[in-house]
């Protein structure tokens, strides 16, 4: 009863892996999530419990790979950015997005209960998730990705902003402040929130128009990892990377550099950001996430 | 702020469309479940516990995507054969793979504490799934596909059978029980486990030698479902499907037989059963498997 | 001067292997043949030289690559059906079009004097093609592909006999002629050719209206190949395989079986048909095609 | 008669559409050319006959295709690279292989009575390649793949004019002439060369030892095309695009402006270099070939 009978099946597996030297963007996003979102009670247009959930669920998975250099997440859905150069599952496209959903719900029904307290979850509905990779040939590319989740998010809170202010506060059904809202502009919304609602959108909390971004914090080095020859080399990894020859040419950095770098980020503190990082300030600050 | 400056990013987006007319399988893997059954304390060689919670965690899976005609699985992994013709998420990979990786690890979590009534889940250790997707172009290669996970089912259970014998009766360290069992033989270890521990291995469990196959029970219909009407519709499909031109022909069913047949297939129970699918016999019972 | 500092790049080569066990048809189409044909003052509706370069053409292709068990083709395009187990360049897919693209063209070139004997190829404009792989799962599908390509070779050719019939015969400028053909059926336009220009379309050449099919002939068997020892094998294979086990489960012929059989592939003569494949009829005279 | 019966074996076709905004390399590689260099009595080690076919039919592919940038061939292969931005048909796969490599083959066929003007192709042993297509993500990767040909050039031709040294002059016969270069370092064969035969491998053509490369003179413009405003125009093109921001962010250049760009590309004259292009000064002084 040899096995190799029967072992020419795994001729009919391929692997797709994906380009090298390439930004890899795994997204999950919430699957059927309206419906969920109505079967839990979410307090609308925001719930900062499910936010809660989501973030921290990010950030768990973002500390188990350290080749993640920053996360993205808005509504039900999270972006995370590989380090160009990761070899993680030799950037096997199945490994990598299965890998990455499993980690994200496992984690998120594992904290569901510490932010719904009172609302536990129904086996009949759990929150599951589906994900796609995505390769992005140049930091150009990648930071308009990233642009384009975070407008998205604007337009999308601005939106529920004002749908629900109509109907929590404006007592209109859902069906009206639809009607109400077909073929606004943002300042005609803006208008609608200020002059019936007293609400001013630029004071509503950043969270829910910017969204919320993950970043290893590598300013940030607190004791033993501290020290001053550590800062000096990081600086001088980046001086050498951003220079002269179009940002394209990644640093030769030593074998030894390198694992001194990996170590780096990944005792980093992963801090959480809801910043506009549509602007290059965001990037110029932090030019380690991109290199 | 119109979105349409960052939207061209969505042409880096690339979807896989599995082959049409191929039986698409999708495998989950448990991930580092060597060091996750030790954690557990799994009972080694086989924990009833643990194969509880797969069972019924892909028996859930298999309940929600009435388009999975059959499930295998043993240890720490699953496969879910999808019918030729499915259309579920238009066959797109990235969607199948993840939506069966994330309700099997949402399940799986869930279902726990029913099997592990007193080692409640640490949330440093959770567990997590990796999956594929493979097509198979034939009835043939879907079968021997399956034949190859039963085969190495056996022989895992065997020489697991036959270590932990060794360890737990004989006595032996684990690498003095590895190194008895280097090279030997099937007949081998058959030999070892009768002479020296009294164990027929024949008489083991059919559960741990076979592995778990979980099929939608056509032959079992209850009250209205199982008139005599759709008994003899069911049977007509088959030998018109079967017969005279090659397998390779769909039956040319009207959409209302279609219909019909697929609200079949989701009422009807799901069993589940541990026996011998190498053979034809197993085949030839159930037509409609691999329709 | 080590070429190792620059072979890292031989990463982003990556090859497609076509999936296993399934017909790989490679299809060549001549690249901008509209204007090619008028450029060459190709005779209309159907230039018998034309059809000549592609059918030799197409037909040396085929001696050079024995695994090609069918070619059709009609107009500027020919279709080439590999063996459903053909290892040839291991299946890649750049391998298999660009190699049969090249030879197809190098072939139309040189043989295009032969055909063409008073007007030589112009060196501003060239005959070129381009080509694609498609695999197709079943024996069904490769030949709904070329049926799908004879049912357009017909409408075609009825559209183009009944155009050029009104150009030519009945006077009408393109535009006039166009515009008359506009939203008629086929029997409409069997009634232009029979009523207005004495024309039975059913008289057209077999060649014109059905295309061109290029098979081996095993049945013409000539001097030593041709033994009755031969023949006697060739029909229990062609009986094993088609039988009883759904025509999917590859006979098991032995390895010395397998290699008389493509050494007699090679050998066979291949005929030109000009026949209907849409019929039963046509493959159930020749099994051994789609084995 | 309907088509639509047949038409769903459409499905079966798939588009790989190369990712954007990275350098797409088509490649062609003589098939069987060993063999057929001797067939047709090639000098040896290099015929400045059949160099002068590839390179003239590489040239006619180049100007054909506006789209690309650059060409570099030595012995029997030939690299096209296309602009990052191409959007050639729509950068499918498959087109773009089987177009370069069908225009190639034309080409070379009928170039071949041109350069060898006493020995006639054979129709039994045609010139016919294969080709592939690679993506590259950065400048700094399609450079490195261009240094890689380069380099592999150079390390051929100097085994070769070593070997085929000792065996026109030294009297050795090819396996003796192997032998004697198993093990040995550039330096040694250069010994070889220059002690043995008197030749100094520095002093051999430049186009052996460096292969040719095809490029766009864009500083050569005739007459109207010339003049001052567009000179102007395209060095600004350059400062914005090499400029600030890594290289990577491609220049947004109005409509107009890229309009005109191609025209001037395409009126260039494509002109012929045996130079070395590892060197950041051949880029240097051509900054608009990786633009």
């Amino acid at each position: 009863m040899a096995n190799s009978k029967y072992e020419y099946v795994k001729q009919f597996e391929r692997e797709n892996y994906l380009l090298a030297e390439t930004w890899i963007v795994v997204r999950v996003d919430g699957r059927g999530f309206h419906r969920f979102s109505d079967r839990y009670k979410f307090a609308k247009p925001n719930d900062a419990r499910a936010l809660g959930v989501m973030n921290e669920a990010a950030r768990r998975v973002m500390s188990m790979l350290p080749d993640i250099r920053l996360a993205y997440g808005d509504s039900d859905e999270y972006s995370f950015v590989f380090a160009r150069d990761t070899e993680l599952f030799e950037r096997r496209e199945s490994k990598l997005v299965s890998t990455v959903v499993s980690t994200f719900t496992a984690m998120y029904n594992m904290l569901w209960g510490k932010y719904f307290t009172k609302t536990p979850l129904d086996e009949e509905m759990l929150p599951t998730f589906d994900g796609r990779a995505v390769v992005y040939p140049t930091a150009r590319t990648v930071r308009d990705y990233l642009s384009w989740r975070q407008v998205d998010c604007h337009i999308n809170n601005l939106y529920n902003t004002t749908f629900w202010a109509l109907v929590q506060q404006g007592g209109l059904s859902g069906a009206q402040a639809e009607e109400r809202l077909r073929g606004t502009l943002a300042s005609d919304k803006n208008e609608i929130l200020f002059s019936e609602f007293g609400i001013n959108y630029n004071n509503e909390p950043e969270i829910y128009k910017k969204g919320t971004i993950l970043v290893r914090d590598l300013s940030i080095l607190s004791g033993r990892e501290g020290d001053q020859h550590e800062r000096t080399e990081l600086s001088s990894v980046v001086s050498t990377v951003g220079g002269g020859n179009g940002g394209e040419k990644r640093a030769e950095l030593s074998q030894r550099q390198k694992q001194r770098e990996q170590k780096r980020r990944r005792k980093a503190a992963i801090v959480e950001l809801h910043e506009d990082l549509i602007r290059e300030d965001f990037w110029d600050k932090r030019p380690y996430i991109l290199l």
